[in-house]
């Protein structure tokens, strides 16, 4: 038997006989040559099969070939530059696994997005989203290791919570057996305020929930979101570490799947290699001018819109900080801003080139009473955020932190304009299937 | 002003005069000398002052001083053996960031686990929870770093989902806009079955749910699992990655956490150097027998209790292998097993001292016909299931996964016998709060 290797794998064995297991992504038949071009999910490999070099019970099994079959094709590896990846396989064996004899529903043709994100579970297959798949789990490995690196722990924090969160009336709801309702967390945050008050730096990253009715191509109602909490760290800290973290990730996206970035999903390495230390920085009230001057109708007070955030990111090459907004636009937690009250000390990051925001951070709200009057002020349930206005009573410090989007921050390193091809299966208002 | 430095970097600044920002673990006095006792999440550090090294204004302010209240102290870094974690601080200087005022809740002596779980939010900031949330830290890192060199690609799978899971009855459910229930996740696999003929090697590591009315000391009704998917493998091939990745496991634990295992959590540490690969391997009928021998009331066609898994895994030292349970007594996703078609090709690993089990894997009924019959044999959602099918319908293939749940895991390597501490912030039949 020969030996099985994986298709990134083939450089190490040019000259052997192996065997590969994937699936059948074409074939071209010219006479009595076939080309059979096979993947199985860590690359692409053409074989090579000549009528004469096989049974002819082997050459018949072409014939009952379709698309995405699954096979185990046996020959020896040819370094061939030509070939896609770099490699060829002389093919002496073809064994069919599994058939696919059905027509494939998705063929190479153009598909509406509905019928592409009905079927799913098979669209994943195709190169392009296979390349997504891998970028984002290299920025999820990078963002950890970056966090280990710099003595951050991991504290995953609850899905089920009590009423407690960013905002009611975007919250999924639940029955908890006899405790009554509990809702699906819109943030880790608040419970990592707590956490890092025990071990100093902390972070959450996992799902999140909002039972929003927009459909942008920025919003999904379950996303993944990174949020660091920092002990002794103020908001020009917080924004920082925001910085260091979003070179990082850049850098090791474009090092670790440069091929995938610049041969399958097309992006210009260029306008990544800009995303560079230090960020611009501008105030909100910057801001607001900058972006009215370009015609915008916002007023100081109002948050800003996808539009303004694209306004305010064209004059920038790299991403851009924007700061200390009004505390009317933003969250209850944030840190009243001691130069100017009506603004809290706070940054969103905007990325370049109009994806938008990807990090919105801020120093949080260390003293009792003033939060203590935020939470009154905001209609909120005072009692379910006892044990939060805890971390005020004993040993209030300060502390900031933010949240990165994860889906958000992939689909601008690969250049993919709707945040939904950048999870595996993209939850939306109309959608919860496959 | 002195540089703040954290606890765990007091050694690179012996002679040196530092600010430590943290919280107040502890205060003795003696007349004019007093020690102090500061944690700041990455230590321990004992603080001595002597009422004439320090102003009259300083020294007042030990007065004031509660446990846990937030305080900066400065002072030139001693090296002296027999202090906690080896370093003092020579103490000059005393700023109270944030009083503790109101007496601490939690106070040294013992205090009542319904008491603890109340005030989660500072029971967390004792030593030995620190300690167990550090272990968790890096068990989490080295299951990815470990999945990673391997090549898996971290896919991350809904916890939202239409009926489709592990069992239903103990789903939790929510309303999902026009499009009626969702559920929450039991599991990613079914998901990652779908990304494994896309990627390859896949994982999904995020929180799980279980509306189970259990009250064990090994069930929460959130938790966090970490699945693996493999294309290509066999439930052999299952079982030595699962071996391969648990030593990793504590190797890594025990390597990195060492102090905190054997100093916080006196664990004895020649328990978890044993386990060492091969893990025994034992064949469901024979478990049986074995359990039956010991007294045992079981019979042959049931589940393993938690009862049959401590008598079991009391014959090693190591974790265990149970192999090939009857069909009956498992998911309707596993393969029959072609030289016993009672059974099917899965394994459970049960941890020793009593940790029970911590990964359950199977190879995956890669054949449609059998698959569809298992489905409705078991009355599920047919419906429901279509995508699923449609992964043997195209290109089926051999492949397996597994299970492993994090706070048993922790749980066994921590010592700690019950995993709600094993989480942050637990979610039991009675405990949604904090």
């Amino acid at each position: 038997m020969t030996e099985h290797v994986q298709i990134r794998e083939l450089a190490e064995h040019v000259g052997d006989d192996v065997s590969v297991l994937g699936w059948v992504h074409n074939l071209r038949s010219s006479g009595k040559v076939a080309f059979l071009i096979v993947r199985d999910g860590t690359g692409l490999v053409q074989g090579v099969m000549s009528a004469g070099d096989v049974s002819p019970e082997v050459w018949e099994r072409l014939e009952g070939l379709d698309y995405e079959a699954s096979v185990k094709v046996g020959g020896s590896v040819r370094e061939d530059e030509r070939a896609p990846g770099g490699y060829e396989l002389s093919l002496t064996d073809l064994e069919i696994v599994g058939p696919s004899a059905e027509e494939y529903p998705i063929q190479l043709k153009e598909h509406g997005v509905d019928f592409l994100l009905e079927h799913r579970h098979l669209w994943l297959r195709t190169p392009r989203q296979v390349a997504i798949m891998r970028v984002r789990d290299e920025v999820v490995k990078a963002i950890r290791d970056f966090l280990y690196e710099q003595g951050f722990v991991n504290v995953d924090t609850p899905i089920l919570t009590g009423s407690i969160g960013e905002s009611a009336g975007t919250l999924f709801e639940t029955e908890y057996f006899d405790l009554g309702a509990a809702y699906l967390a819109q943030t880790g945050q608040l419970y990592n305020e707590a956490t890092a008050a025990a071990l100093g730096r902390v972070y959450c990253f996992g799902p999140t929930f909002r039972a929003e009715k927009s459909k942008t191509r920025r919003h999904l109602t379950e996303f993944w979101m990174l949020e660091p909490e920092i002990a002794w760290c103020d908001s020009e800290c917080n924004m920082r570490i925001q910085e260091g973290l979003v070179c990082y990730i850049v850098e090791r996206a474009v090092e670790r799947c440069r091929d995938l970035l610049e041969n399958e999903l097309e992006r210009d390495l260029s306008k990544l290699a800009s995303a560079r230390a230090p960020f611009p920085r501008l105030s909100y009230s910057e801001a607001i001018e900058r972006v009215q001057s370009l015609g915008s109708s916002i007023q100081w007070g109002d948050d800003l819109g996808a539009e303004d955030e694209t306004l305010v990111a064209q004059d920038y090459d790299r991403p851009v900080f924007v700061y200390n907004y009004p505390k009317q636009a933003k969250a209850f937690y944030m840190k009243e801003n001691p130069d100017d009250p009506r603004t809290v000390l706070c940054d969103d990051l905007i990325a370049p080139e109009g994806y938008g925001e990807i990090i919105g951070g801020s120093q949080r709200e260390d003293d009792y009473d003033r939060l203590l009057a935020r939470i009154r002020e905001e209609g909120l349930p005072e009692e379910a955020y006892g044990w939060y206005l805890d971390l005020r009573r004993y040993g209030t410090y300060p502390h900031s932190g933010f949240g990165l989007g994860l889906e958000r921050t992939v689909a601008w390193i690969c250049g993919v304009p709707h945040i939904r091809e950048c999870i595996a299966f993209p939850r939306t208002l109309n959608r919860l299937y496959p």
